[in-house]
């Protein structure tokens, strides 16, 4: 697996790296380290994001989760709470993120035949300097892990995809809500 | 969102839920209930796990973060060694997952121009009763929630796609390959 | 082990589902989940707990475990440090507790040769939006898990017990006292 | 609360400190510092702890857990879960506890109507060098616990109690059992 | 190794336990026992703390190092972010430390030829009750052993030290700084 | 704060990259990344490290610490365990290093009115792939800020200083000790 070559006026990967690195990368210092943020200028103010994604499977193994889930919801329980206690640990994952605290969080599973397979959506919201984003789409990936786990017994071609932001509000960005859903 | 119906013969989710469960869910008991499956019979062999995801993302982004990257590499390295943390902690995030000594995590990122975006890749192995699938793909989903939060101000469109087992061996079912690679 | 049966009008432990679920369960949703409640509307305030437990014992292991304890004190130090880090993993321990910044605990133990065994307490301060209950009861059961590690090799018969609250105040509820200690 | 007084021949808490606490403390060395035993000259054996404990409340509370936990289940999973998550935590919350592979981890909890309350019984695997009551004990702590935070709104007079060893095998000390259940 | 005597006027160690005592250890409660400070009567007020230490090491190995570096600064970046993230875990690491939002958490590495080995440096912001400190010091530490753990294997004679506060601000005691730095 | 040039033969800090590089850093790999040690060819064999460090201080801090100390021994016995329970934290902590089962951890502080301040020094043991050196040097380091913790309010000087390792015996590079004891 090659890496990047440097970055030059000449790259076509970074055609203008000198106004795009400032405009990029918020936790990139003067000295090209990355570090956590410093929001102690910010106020702390009220802030969702929602976040969603889907883990997409054989037909049959949808039926087997979902016979599974029956009578006493083990399988979709199983993996909203390991969703949920994720959410909790973002900023133990997560490098630069910030350690906030966290007034909601709600993780939802719903068998889709279509896909087939589950889609996930989990909401977080905090009353704080920064945003929750990274606390819904870490929410999303581990319940969408979990679903894996206990699948993948079944079957081994289990894909998790589409983890994205659908909306978030709050912050000096306000309100953003993805196209899909606008 | 709406849970799905209880199980019967006449759910099309769930066309043959008697012989659907047990061929299924190696977590479920005789209960219903989910539990970390007992492996004290399974002798502990050499097992590897090898995964992937991409993380796709505008252009511009792509180039910021490439740029980001130099001349000290801290975009890719942070988000590997996120990745390979989050292996560790991967029987605390994952409900059901054994806590298994990791003898090798390495994960690698390579940009990609023609997604655009980061392509993730992840290589875990273990001596014990049970495989490392989960370690692996934990790695490929933290390392590419860490790009996300990395560039998250400049692109809130960014999706991470594709998690999904690549190859694994030994143990019980022996050699897997995902097809795309066969 | 058997599970229980489905709710229903006939059924002898729910006689009453309908107002009965919506009246008892704060973390249930309108579909039937637990999620993290949302206190996002809720002021902070100041909030304390003190809860309490019992550690039974044979009086031949309250001596030795006394005896232990003497002259550096590393018996009781150790239980009570065990009870206090582990007040402030309670959200990490109990999935929908709400993560909160913890402004005190204090955790006591004394040996009760009337039991025989020791007597535990924790008291835990915070200014947040909901209570800190499950911390003070976090760190007993921590502390009394911690004393019975220490003596299980004299004794297996060792029973944790009465953990309990004892006294509550801030919040909605305000003062609450245990009838015990009125 | 007061401490105990200093070891002494006259101290009726510890009539004979000179043989108790040699005979007593595994974890103290010669110096009255408790210490993580060593436990490098063992052999790794398979072993097995079987702990129990319930959660007593008002009969309402358990209508109304038992009314929460249909049709879905989340009442029962959610504390299965948090006990289970919570035994492969015991290493960082028992300071003395050594980190062990757990080769099995299941966690029953079943309504009682006598009681009234919640049965909570927890069984743990694993083949190594000291035995994993403590594993078992854990889980049934944290089990309780989450129990006891999904009803504490309704209930403020819940209790935890009779958290005990019922079973152990493995280890130098072999088989026991609880008299309760011989 | 031996401990230390009890106190006594006569003690060389102690020459004025009363006022010792109370004057030294804010942890300290009237039966002395070790606790969480109560900060609940404090303010929350704007804190920085920075922290310096160093690595020592052969000229050879500081030179792999540096080689090792270049070109993707691995090297710096896991030591850096290593650091980073255990600042986080602070509270989880030293006992009687108070879980606190931190605002802004920076660590800088540096080779120094003359020592030979690498400086390191930590600043860390918080709005708290109480200061941050122990969360700069923890960082320093962590990217001290992080560079140790990468070199061990050229030089087992790496040695960490002068690990200590540089500044600190905020808080009733407010500005602070080391006499080296004035 | 500035970073180190890029290697060549012309960089007093790196006279020899091309032998340095490989000969220095088992951690990294073809592509100039770091990653966790592949460790599955090697055999587990018993370890063992001892690691020491020093906490200097004003003697009135000592002297209050030792006062502190007594009569229950709460200031030595929270270091030791904080110690104690950092090593089993030691692969969370360190980026690159293994988890590994450990058999053994002992922690010990002694008072130096010569330093004046604390010796501390830890003993940790293994059967693995890898050795321990690592979690020996985190249990004296977090010890150490411990203590630091402890004083700080007394004295803002402290300095935590000489944490290296002083013994370390199994694995391929067998038995080795530092000058200062041979």
């Amino acid at each position: 697996m090659t890496q990047e070559p440097a970055s030059s006026s000449s790259n076509p990967l970074n055609p203008h790296p000198d106004q795009a690195q400032p405009a990029a990368l918020s936790h990139l210092d003067s000295q090209g380290q990355l570090h956590m943020v410093d929001v102690s200028a910010k106020q702390a103010t009220a802030r969702q994001a929602i976040a969603a994604g889907q883990v997409r499977m054989k037909a049959e193994t949808l039926a087997a989760l979902v016979a599974g889930n029956n009578p006493k919801g083990d399988v979709i329980a199983t993996a909203r709470l390991a969703g949920l206690m994720a959410a909790k640990q973002t900023a133990q994952l997560i490098p630069l993120c910030h350690p906030l605290p966290l007034q909601k969080i709600e993780v939802s599973l719903s068998p889709d035949p279509q896909l087939p397979g589950y889609q996930i959506e989990a909401t977080v919201k905090t009353k704080a300097e920064t945003g929750v984003e990274m606390e819904a789409l870490t929410a999303v990936a581990v319940a969408a892990l979990t679903l894996y786990d206990m699948a993948k017994a079944l079957d081994k071609g289990i894909v998790i995809e589409q983890i994205r932001l659908l909306r978030k509000s709050g912050g000096k960005s306000g309100e953003w809500e993805a196209e899909e859903i606008s």
